[in-house]
């Protein structure tokens, strides 16, 4: 049986029985999924899933990278290649049971990772495998999760209704028409699946296709997005319809946290530049940078929370960013400053306590150092949770030992699952519920808080914080 | 009962059982204080301390920046304003009470962290509290710890006995006339408190006052202090001046680790660039960098141990330095490199046995990687313990496991409490301690050394090696 | 006794008895040792080691450098000093009995380190040493020590016999004649001891005496080494030439990652700087950056693994350099960006399936941050172990912890000794294999992996994965 039912709690058993208790009390809490990228089609349209191939191997990123690290083609796990003329094609597809028979005679090389214990809860508790996955039994899985994946329980909204989801965040471009949001907003199902704004198509203007972008921005405001005024105007009017389709935060993926603060004539002429595309690479950096300020501002204005999570280096692996297009697990974390980058923003807004900005991190060293005493002076910041790399038990452990001896668990925001794996979200906030607990249990069993402070502390964790934080 | 007698203990009981057993060996040690930030004037006046929440709260940035980064202002707090006059002052000040209830219903944010283990161990170990402080038991707390205070056994001498302090260093400014240290000299009370050489106002041109502070240290000394010659001079004196009250150590708070070696004639110029206050910021970096190496050299000659601690970005938020002053707890700290940095000093004395500097970190990343491999080699080094936002017993454990593979236990120098909370010394003695003993049970459970040589260790920690280092 | 057969496993009892079930099932296991810097003399010749100071005090970093941070003297250690005249000597050499009392009365500064860890093994397990070394046993252990060395099964190809070494690689300059490896192969002994190609001294411009060693490597191979395409041709003979003695990598120690992807005519031209000894730092750098990518692309041709290691400030202490030349313990870390570095030889080899390149750091923070995502991605890249600095039982454990969340373990090589010190090579082997065993121990015990993974895992990392990595 590969879920052992106290798995991720400490091995002594007294700590341990702690943290079974402390996990108990929490673990039939609702989960809160304030930031994540699944597609709001599937709940639009609430067709059944492809194959297990394509539902669960294909789209993710952590499955393929190292399966790509160990010498596994892109074309071997039916990625599609871009053509020459820009057309995206697999000449010779592999069948989706090929697929997952790969990844089968492969899954020893997720031992150790976090998600081997997804992928191990999926196949569980989700499609009620009770072995390890493993090349002989490659094709009975196939077969049963095939079989499964027609039936009515494992459509999309019956999925969300029985992973027990209480809100889930999906992540758009501003340039997103939300038809799937809207369709959603017109049926009768109760289920809670919003939007986030995510602008970095329209503010980053090294982002491919930028121009382009700036235009359709303009024509879906009635805005003249070649002023700055106009452009930050047509930026308000998509934020209003974001927040009209249930976002509640925006989310800002930057190479770096710079931030300025300029005033409106330098801003007006920078901006002049980047919307000619005469803009250098400094330029960009600094419009970048500006730009999280302006969106500082709106978010005063119109209360929505801001994400910031900086310091990735993009499709780093030039051969495959030609071949297969950007986003496919070849974004490297760098070395990332806070103090001196989020400054000019925080000279403007960092004492108002109307502002909600959730700080993520790539560079684990920032937690103790920058991250947390930031948090823990600034009254507008909060930390966003261990988070993509290090989601992982140990990253986890990690995020909370460096982070709350400075900014305690209030300045912190619950968990994110950050994920486009759908059937991954209950395994994900499980393995976060589960190590907090133990966290907890060491902290009971070393006497430093007592197990009632424990019980409330896991339920703040597990629920209560990303609410609040979110305003959800 | 907030404080279990085996707080901080390892959960498996054969490892606690050792840990209990080092730890009973050395919790009865006098107190080595060699560096902190307590007032002088309590142990000369001898007065009663104003009320609890003028004690324990509003001097502490501990507590108040964790309550301020949850939305309470500082003047909440009874923190006093800086008007346009520059006068200090609160329009509407609250009573202590109040802040003491706010302080009560917001205890909560300090779960898991070190400012919680310190005030539980105050509020029960000096004031006999035992419950948890929480809104609904607020007023009993303040009224009890107030009457208290009023009495002959909670003056600050009698709390300097009951403590077991055996030496209590405070820091001073070169500027500082040592009057109550001097008074302190003059009267028969046993109770060894000395100060510390802190020459910041005095090194730094960009410190608040420079211009000014030069002119009186030139007052002082009768020294010309607008030529270099006449500068060096008037610090040996005060240099001198110290060490006749007692002073066995100097203290320097730089942005970073630099330090140069110029040229007498090029230190010159550089320093008449200062003086007249034409230096850019390059200049000033590079004066303190230069500083750093001739209070080294003045070290050679008076014996003065030396600390180092860069890396802190001070009064980062500028709204409350420009309401509420400098060191009001929003100082960040910053990447700091001591390789390149630190090399011109030791190119110069880095292989002086007679010479003892001590290097603190902000950042916890030099732990392995640059501060154990320099103090594991150049005869001159040895670190300071965990400091600031990192004296947390995971920030504790942290050093421990990333120094003593390579720079061993005898490059290290105890314990240092860097705190102007007097009343939390012995609390933060005993976390220190007790996670001293709680490593080494780690140690011995894992047959890394032998309980004979644990004892040992356990007291090197705990006492020889402060006294050691510090040349008390 | 001071090697307890427990010793590094977990303290709780069920995690220690899987620690234990785990290690006993690879204890056996043969070492590999692909990466490592004993002296091929030794083997070739297999004459007496000349006493215990020889053998385990003076040629070891580790061992002298703690001691001198003490303020022991080189001249103490036996060490011969470099005159003016470059002839070195020790006017009065301390005999070596008085080098064994000296670092016997000093033993106490190794606790808690791995040093003590390998010399305890070494006293114990070579020698049947029953005590620790202390001050009052420093004679019975040094003539116990010299009269064994004198005995047959204490000559080095009897030890290389008995503790069980499969492979030996040793490193060797590109100017090197491999006399000592060349007579292994001719004579009847089963052991292999291979070299490794370093080629430093021929591609640093910085290196000591690099136009001499620019010279000889022209004479060595025939070629015109002033001219490029000479350089790379005399380069790629002596690849071959050590090839012919067993090598199956390359090591290149540079003082950071930096990689560059020239065009033929721009290296050229750089090279011819270099060559004429008119390269400033700058052209240094980016002589070695390209010199990197030379080395992937021969490394493609020839099959040799690549092994890089930068990240070292080599002979930081000047006056021990002038005074004792280099490699005398003083190299510090510095922090080492991988990311941007590589980029440009990963652009050019990265998803290359045949090339073989390993990482190593001394800087932990890219564990997380840079190398696991990195070796979590390219088909080329694999981690060597922790090392140096950080070959401790919490260095070890840090790796894992760090790099296995986005790695896995089959993007990491097994273990590297790295020593000069051969005795304690089965020590170093064995204390990577108890945490190795500690850690996997602590998966199974929270059920995150099952005890038959475990076995195989532990076995992988012990001895397959060295072998396959290194092409052994």
């Amino acid at each position: 049986m590969p879920l052992h039912p106290d798995r991720l709690f400490p091995a002594e058993p007294g700590a341990r029985a702690v943290a079974r208790a402390l996990y108990n009390s929490i673990k039939q809490l609702p989960v809160i999924s304030p930031h994540g990228h699944t597609d709001p089609a599937w709940f639009a349209h609430n067709l059944p899933f492809a194959n297990p191939a394509a539902l669960l191997i294909t789209p993710d990123h952590y499955v393929y990278r190292m399966l790509y690290s160990q010498g596994i083609s892109p074309a071997q796990l039916g990625l599609d290649a871009v053509a020459e003329d820009n057309q995206r094609g697999n000449a010779n597809p592999p069948a989706p049971e090929q697929v997952w028979q790969l990844f089968a005679d492969h899954y020893h090389l997720f031992q150790g990772t976090p998600t081997r214990l997804w992928m191990d809860h999926v196949f569980s508790e989700v499609f009620g495998m009770n072995e390890v996955l493993q090349s002989s039994n490659a094709t009975t899985f196939y077969t049963t999760i095939q079989d499964q994946l027609q039936r009515p329980a494992f459509l999309p909204r019956a999925l969300f209704q029985q992973f027990n989801i209480e809100v889930l965040a999906t992540t758009e471009s501003p340039l997103d028409p939300l038809a799937h949001h809207g369709a959603l907003m017109s049926i009768d199902w109760p289920g809670r699946v919003i939007t986030t704004f995510r602008p970095d198509p329209v503010v980053d203007p090294e982002f491919a296709g930028f121009a382009n972008n700036l235009h359709t921005l303009g024509e879906l405001t009635g805005q003249d997005t070649a002023t700055y005024g106009g452009y930050l105007e047509a930026l308000r009017r998509r934020r209003h319809f974001f927040r009209q389709h249930g976002a509640t935060a925006t989310d800002h993926g930057h190479p770096t946290a710079a931030t300025a603060n300029l005033s409106p004539t330098q801003a007006a002429v920078l901006f002049a530049k980047v919307a000619q595309g005469t803009a250098s690479a400094e330029d960009a950096e600094l419009f970048r940078a500006q730009m999280l300020t302006e969106m500082a501002q709106m978010s005063v204005d119109d209360g929505m929370v801001m994400q910031i999570h900086p310091g990735s280096f993009r499709n780093h692996n030039r051969w495959l960013y030609i071949h297969y297009g950007r986003d496919r697990g070849a974004d490297i974390p760098t070395p990332t400053d806070y103090v001196r980058a989020l400054k000019p923003m925080l000279d403007r807004f960092g004492n108002n306590t109307d502002l909600q900005i959730i700080l993520f991190t790539l560079d684990e060293t920032a937690y103790s150092r920058e991250l947390a005493p930031l948090a823990g002076h600034y009254p507008c910041l909060r930390l966003g949770p261990a988070w993509w790399f290090h989601d992982s038990p140990e990253g986890m452990l990690r995020y909370r030992q460096q982070v709350t001896e400075t900014a305690g668990f209030y300045n912190t925001v619950g968990f994110n699952d950050d994920t486009r794996a759908f059937l991954s979200i209950p395994a994900r906030h499980d393995v976060c519920r589960r190590v907090d607990c133990a966290y907890l249990a060491g902290l009971v069993s070393q006497h430093r808080l007592s197990e009632a402070e424990a019980y409330d502390i896991a339920h703040l964790l597990a629920y209560d914080l990303a609410k609040k934080a979110y305003r959800l």
